[in-house]
């Protein structure tokens, strides 16, 4: 199969064709392409061979060829991927064609942070508004934009349709905040907060915890302290561990 | 199988015995399932179901049950899981018995946000050093730690060891800086620059993209877009969208 070209039409006048439904590990890996696409455009290369880009997006080729296979992109034997093709496909796919509203709920220390990072602007998000349950914060500027009580979301959401809800509040505010998301008809939502948030089918929760990803670290400075500290290494012997602890092989845990 | 109880040696005293390489998706998973333990303790219970203790984590039962069999922990039928004991566990797996000392790099936006994370503290972790390459930075004060050079790096490592590097530079400086830890001797990184780190094997690295995050949520709006905005639901006829962008199975794509 050659590669396609989009309809620009499809892309950019707003008649959306149905999206296949992507393996979520194949739509995580798509903004890493994206990101090196960029990069290898911006050192002013029309094309790339799949191992440059592979290599600038940090996976393995095979995994990136299969990515793009999904999304119609074989590249050409020889040549590569165009660069300016593939960044029209994936920014298509990724819906981010056209910029999307962001409304950010909370803006204590990371809101804050989060209100001032350049990445989002710069990768096809507008941060269209910020709001906080604090009077005390209502009226602040950050970055130009004034933060709003969160009793105003039914009018902001009124006043421009909100794709991304940000919830950058603590723990127990959390809940109630993605209610009231939702109920103004936010879909997707990413949660900064550490807690589970419930909501109805058909709306969509990314969470980033900080001290998750810090913990899942320190699982593997353990394992490695663990192993420096045997003389054996790690094997059969393994299951016989105090708590019991029974190595399982990463396709069975893929299984359950 | 019974629960085993940890030997509290194992666990406290430093001798530490091989773990075995848990499934990244269980490891993953552990940092939930001791949040939510926390709660139920905090709720003043001392067992807990799978069922209970599962939807406090946001995962099926059964997955937990397979996660926490890799612990050794089968809980007790009728009564479930002994809940001190099961964060004793975890925690030990974790590796968060002892603290372990975070190094900051970067204390921009995000970085001033991550330096005042009550998180980490709360959650194992102790910011032991915030530093910047940046002199009109170097000295100031976040939360009680002044802010170091980048330059100070060795020293600071050999006055504490450094179980953890996080970088929140822009992506520019990121490689540099995480040749900087690995050169101290720091094996775990979590990068928030939006760039791949190449580092040496037995370094771990985990990247948080806040904006790769918004992305992905970006492409579930786009495509819900596409699915309410078509008269026939997807199916085999999305084979032949623009770009033949063409359906995987996840199975697909998990084998690939």
């Amino acid at each position: 199969m050659s590669q396609h070209r989009p309809t620009g039409a499809s892309g950019r006048a707003g008649v959306v064709p149905a999206l296949p439904d992507l393996p979520e590990a194949t739509v995580a890996r798509l903004p890493e392409y994206l990101r090196a696409l960029h990069q290898v455009a911006e050192a002013g290369n029309d094309t790339v061979s799949s191992e440059g880009l592979a290599t600038a997006a940090g996976v393995n080729s095979a995994k990136l060829r299969k990515d793009l296979s999904h999304l119609g992109s074989y590249g050409t034997r020889g040549v590569g991927y165009d660069v300016a093709l593939l960044i029209d496909q994936i920014e298509f796919v990724l819906g981010l064609t056209q910029r999307r509203a962001v409304a950010l709920v909370g803006v204590g220390n990371l809101g804050h942070a989060l209100a001032g990072y350049a990445g989002f602007a710069s990768r096809g998000f507008r941060i269209a508004a910020l709001l906080d349950a604090d009077p005390e914060r209502v009226g602040e500027q950050i970055n130009g934009l004034v933060v709003r009580h969160i009793a105003d979301l039914p009018q902001i959401a009124a006043e421009e349709p909100i794709a991304i809800g940000v919830i950058a509040t603590p723990a127990a505010a959390a809940q109630n905040v993605a209610d009231q998301l939702v109920a103004v008809g936010v879909t997707s939502i990413l949660n900064f907060a550490p807690c589970v948030l419930s909501v109805p089918e058909g709306v969509d929760v990314r969470k980033v915890d900080l001290a998750i990803e810090l913990q899942i670290l320190s699982f593997h400075e353990h394992r490695k302290a663990s192993l420096t500290a045997l003389p054996t290494t790690p094997g059969p012997g393994l299951t016989s561990m105090p708590f019991g602890l029974a190595g399982a092989g990463p396709q069975e845990a893929v299984g359950s």
